[in-house]
């Protein structure tokens, strides 16, 4: 039996900003998305049904962590990353290439792929595009991602090519693995990875040679690694408009709110990062207003919450004084309530976007937010 | 004002085993009842609207702990400790003086009260029985205990004679403290605290003193610390005939679920210990069947819930192997999971104890719970 066919639909438009809706195999994914992080099958600090209950419509499964444990064959065993991690909705991966060379040891990359040696336990691997996709499918992910090689910026632009025409060789060796995995019978999606670093026109070549192939949906790689602001945005400028119009478009790691506000701004649909549940275990908190530092002493003796008009009980039912307390103790709830007041403001601003973005309002709504965001915390106590 | 008395009323018995209610400031705590551990104002790993959820009527907060940080001082300022940790029903203190001959530093202890230093900054503080009292009024505690010298076991006669003297001399300067700051007026408790190690009439002699003072409840201390459970079971048989019919029983730091099971046997009505909590953060569930390590590989491959007949999501709706998982690489989610269906478990076994004692059926009740833990967990897969 074939499974209803990976779709993206686009509902409205504002300006270069895209309001839509993906179709999985496990459910709609409503873009502008944000999808939480979970690297090694758990969004930290947060039990799923609250991830859910948030508005994440997908989370994010990291490849290098699973199948180096629990392994992509032992969960394929235990019926699937969607049972195993208790999160029945949309899972997007991504290949692990990414991980793999900011993590891993003794990493050594050639044509067939990527050597290395797990950070767990010293075991070598060698991840090709073929096993990469292989592990996706074992893992069972609705979305999954083309092994492509990620560098830092800045780069002389002979590496940016290079290692863009490999991405794009790598490109589509991981879409005859997805099809003769039977990955588009069962609904899944693969997107293909534009790269060229900081170079306009390696970003150009790279987006349109892979428009040419059969992608359900594209990812923009290689941004937000040390670049400017700036320059990742003039990147975005350059690059959406190369893009399929009638796909979605996935900026992998980013970012800060304002980085994706500035995304959406500019025609991207889907964003991961691990700034909002990693801040919640390092004491800090996304508002409205901005961050907040809850190890600061200003807050050992405030009795406000964090934003009182949120309708986040961690946000709004516990003081500052109680969250800098559990922060300087090193309480595990700390961690839990600041990472739900995280994402919560994050699925907050992604609702936001996709609520002006419909009423063709996003423009006032960017600037509102941005407004808040200048307006800065509330004042210490007296 | 004068509030509502602190109460307790007596609503079923079946043999020594008691079933009834006390009333506080905050609310109704039915008895038995066990009392999760809230040592730095928060139930490790848990929001208190799981802890509530789970039956609980009222959990402990540690007067060493919360006088060093944040301060008892702060806690008032900002409204009281139910406020403060969002925990509007019942809380018990301690009064401090277990930790500090556990935890602290240069600790030296006269007739005066308890000399020592912070384990988190060296400070120095002299902590009496008036001042004992003054923090947990300071932090709001509905039930308070005296200041008392609890000793580890074995431990010579003379030994125990001598604190337990001590604590019936702490214990009047307790009460009156309690009286001059309005403790029953404001419908709190002050329970004395019985001592006398492992002597029967040392234990009968301090139960009997503390009936002559007007205390609003009576604790058991110094057992389980250190003597065989046939030892403390004894010591109960021999004291709690000793101590008033109508007023609560607390047994402190205890324990077990078998413990418990046994206590309550023996006409014991409230509990408090860290097992149910710190077990879940050391990767050790508790189930109907008996304790389960979810570090053995055992697991690893294991489909099958910690228990599919529990309401508890945490012991119904994640795998083995996925708990198994979480434990290995330290995620957090793994304590989150294992507090929660450890302290679901506890409070299930209470709610039993009650609606059996109510029920007249009490032994019948024992006898099956001990059956389950003798069959032991499920086997492994094959
Ligand atoms: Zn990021
Ligand atoms: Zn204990």
């Amino acid at each position: 039996m074939t499974a209803k066919p990976f779709s993206f639909r686009l509902i409205a438009t504002d300006g270069a900003a895209r309001r839509g809706e993906i179709e999985t195999p496990h459910g709609l994914v409503r873009t502008p998305a944000f999808m939480p992080v979970g690297t090694q099958a758990t969004v930290k600090a947060m039990y799923p049904d609250q991830v859910r209950a948030l508005g994440s419509d997908v989370v994010l499964g990291n490849t290098y962590h699973l199948m180096l444990r629990p392994t992509a064959e032992r969960v394929a065993r235990l019926g699937g990353l969607h049972r195993f991690m208790n999160w029945p909705h949309t899972i997007l991966t991504d290949s692990g290439g990414f991980q793999v060379m900011s993590l891993a040891q003794l990493r050594k990359l050639d044509e067939t792929g990527v050597r290395f040696q797990s950070h767990i336990d010293g075991q070598k691997y060698h991840l090709t595009p073929e096993r990469s996709i292989e592990i996706q499918g074992l893992l069972g992910s609705d979305i999954q991602m083309q092994l492509d090689e990620c560098i830092g910026l800045p780069a002389p632009r002979e590496e940016a090519q290079r290692a863009m025409e490999l991405s794009l060789r790598w490109a589509e060796r991981s879409r005859a693995q997805f099809e003769a995995m039977g990955g588009p019978a069962k609904g899944q999606g693969l997107y293909g990875i534009v790269q060229g670093g900081d170079v306009a026109e390696l970003r150009i070549a790279s987006a349109r040679a892979l428009a040419d192939m059969p992608f359900e949906g594209y990812s923009v790689g290689g941004l937000a690694v040390g670049e400017p602001q700036d320059v990742m945005l003039k990147m975005l400028e350059i690059t959406t408009p190369a893009m399929p119009v009638d796909k979605p478009r996935y900026l992998m790691g980013v970012g800060t709110p304002e980085d994706i506000l500035e995304s959406v701004t500019r025609g991207i649909d889907q964003f991961d990062c691990v700034m909002p549940t990693r801040a919640g275990r390092h004491g800090l908190a996304y508002t409205r207003y901005g961050k907040v530092n809850l190890k600061n002493a200003r807050h050992a003796d405030d009795p406000r919450p964090l934003d009182e008009t949120s309708d986040c009980p961690a946000a709004r039912d516990y003081s500052r004084a109680y969250l800098h307390h559990l922060v300087k103790a090193g309480e595990g709830l700390a961690a839990m309530l600041l990472t739900w007041n995280n994402l919560a403001y994050y699925q907050h601003l992604m609702q936001g976007m996709r609520d002006a973005i419909e009423a063709g309002t996003f423009q006032d709504f960017r600037a509102a937010v941005k407004a808040d965001w200048v307006r800065g915390d509330i004042a210490p106590l007296g």
